[in-house]
């Protein structure tokens, strides 16, 4: 508590820049020096609010600031683990992004971030001096739906350039996030350009796409912020995350998707044809529709990744000649049909990940489990998870 | 007045869901009712916070807003103008976004906006079934600020599947805006697949960069938020917007634009070569800069436009003599060398650009001068001056 005290009070003489060793985080806007972060990943939040009663940080935990001179509210955290992690300010008892960073589209809004710097272990996801692809924004008119809506495609160093075929990952985000995710916070172009640069993975197209898809009139409320807006009186209980999830049949995308986002991706780009090109991936919300989509699905897709995600996991008894429809009741035939099925998770989660995929072995079912040490359910463990899941694609 | 405090007993009731005529903005983040824009413009904001004790919402005015039932806190505005507005709630006395729609980097930080809709007048900006060019993020280092940086780079319809070259529009933001601005508030890839596909404006590559440009150790402070932000004590006065840009040169992205940006662009993109095949254009501070780099270098650029901003139109003596260095001394060079200098603005920011264009065709200058009717220093001027400009381009 000294240590922090202390910390607080250089910080309040040298405006967090440098000198005590707080460094702005990549995220700030221009010239913005907090947040700040410390080499042992405390990090400084600092909102100037002289007429405010009581500010508080989300950042996993809450932490309460303190009113200091000139009205600035300070605190310094414990210290946060390594990655991306969303947070808010509740200033007055409304939450907010922190004006001091840009914004990322989590949890159903425009939250605020910061990124708690990785030594060398990070080096996978920072941009080089490796060639280059590019994420590139796609708008397509989904007949499903009767809207407009738009992907990111992230295409390889030598797309442009050449005249090659490639095989496709579709990488979906997670629950209230969209399709800035994996190229804002995921930095999937980086880890991609780096894997390539390397020969770790092989060149291919990947298609970021939003998890939010409904036909007209259905009920889109999952997609929905909580807490942040105010429901109709009629709509009480309606939606939710929760109880949503567990009755998220994960439909209308998968619908979607093989009637106007393949279609589009494949009559866009020079794209490999047939199942064995083809893989799908996602993260918590993204990976369980991953999971209903490509299990439904095994004559479109041959490689299947679900990072802190999946239809397993969750509890309850997984039975392999019932669950999923049965399609895990015949190993042989399975392992024959899909050349991977890889389940990623933080070691901070819990063992639920781990006994699906204990369980699906036990059934005989190839399964790669891959768990990142130290992180929870954030971007680190999802960047970590698609590093280690691209290399072991279209082999 | 009656009518405004009748709309809110309404809204009240109906919870902005479109049965009062007040219908969601397009920039909502999904689910969220408010903002809300009515058919005459005025549009009603709301935020939930039972213990705030002012809140207020900026959107060009400042409206105060009133605590109802639940804590919720409500206010309609006067009519709006149509187009993108920038806005902010003041929550005790602090500056944020409004949590419920996505945010839009303006002013140097992650602001609220709101789309007040136009009827057909608007079609040009909107997505059609017409074929689509994309925009792609390009990453790329600059060895003049040595930072990693980012283009958006828009390539018409045919790119992908032809081996055509293509002129280039290099299309800069305005002041505290950055290089997402054009392809999020702009609508850039609508306004051209729009005109591409009607032939009014010949395919094109435009390149969106980043006015935010310093050298190791140069002072970036102009580019910073304004008021958002604490400034270190010893900095008090400087950088700031009026001063700064009185003073601002732009050799620095001149200097990195002709070094590391175009060299990139060319050595990846299919571009035609030479200065009749490049163009440049900014808005505002971005005009700015257009001016600033393109008159110094007439060698490599032969389109010029502003867009709300040049280096004219701003007070003090325009001498065509010794203006700007002396470039517009001899018109009929000039005239020869220059295929089109555009001037644009809004009818509601004030004379200065039309007394420029005036001083500029006095002295045999010719150029093009383009007034949005009924539009301020806003996004909606923006989009129409583009949608005038590309058509002169590259004839």
């Amino acid at each position: 508590m000294r240590i922090v005290t202390l910390a607080l009070i250089v910080c309040g003489l040298c405006w967090g820049d440098g000198t005590d060793g707080c460094k702005p985080s990549s995220l700030n806007i221009p010239g913005a020096q907090y947040p700040c972060v410390y080499p042992d990943h405390r990090a400084t939040f600092r909102l100037v609010a002289p007429e405010a009663q009581k500010v508080q940080v989300k950042v996993g935990q809450t932490f309460d600031m303190v009113k200091g001179a000139e009205g600035a509210w300070t605190v310094t955290t414990t210290p946060l683990v390594a990655g991306f992690h969303y947070y808010s300010l509740v200033l007055d008892g409304v939450t907010v992004a922190d004006p001091a960073t840009q914004t990322f589209f989590g949890s159903g809004w425009a939250s605020s971030g910061i990124e708690i710097p990785e030594a060398a272990d990070g080096d996978y996801y920072r941009s080089k001096d490796v060639p280059h692809g590019q994420v590139s924004q796609r708008r397509y008119y989904s007949k499903v739906t009767g809207k407009w809506r738009r992907s990111f495609v992230y295409t390889p160093p030598d797309y442009d350039a050449g005249k090659t075929r490639y095989p496709v990952l579709y990488l979906l985000h997670g629950w209230g996030e969209d399709e800035t995710g994996w190229y804002t916070q995921g930095h999937v172009d980086s880890v991609m350009d780096n894997l390539i640069a390397a020969k770790k993975a092989k060149p291919m197209i990947i298609v970021m796409d939003n998890l939010n898809t409904a036909k007209p009139g259905e009920d889109d409320s999952i997609f929905w912020a909580r807490g942040l807006q105010p429901r109709p009186a009629n709509e009480a209980g309606r939606g939710g995350r929760g109880g949503g999830l567990a009755n998220f049949s994960g439909e209308t995308f998968t619908e979607m998707m093989l009637t106007d986002l393949i279609p589009t991706i494949e009559s866009t780009y020079r794209v490999l044809p047939g199942r064995e090109n083809r893989a799908m991936a996602g993260l918590s919300m993204g990976g369980m529709q991953t999971f209903l989509t490509t299990l439904a699905n095994l004559d479109k897709f041959a490689y299947i990744g679900g990072f802190s995600g999946s239809t397993g996991g969750r509890g309850g008894t997984f039975d392999p000649k019932t669950s999923n429809h049965g399609v895990f009741a015949d190993a042989g035939a399975f392992n024959k049909k899909v050349k991977l099925l890889f389940l990623g998770i933080g070691s901070m989660e819990g063992p639920g990940t781990k006994n699906f995929s204990d369980q699906l072995s036990q059934a005989g079912i190839k399964n790669v489990y891959f768990e990142s040490p130290g992180t929870a359910h954030e971007w680190l463990t999802w960047r970590r998870c698609l590093n280690d899941f691209a290399p072991r694609l279209f082999q």
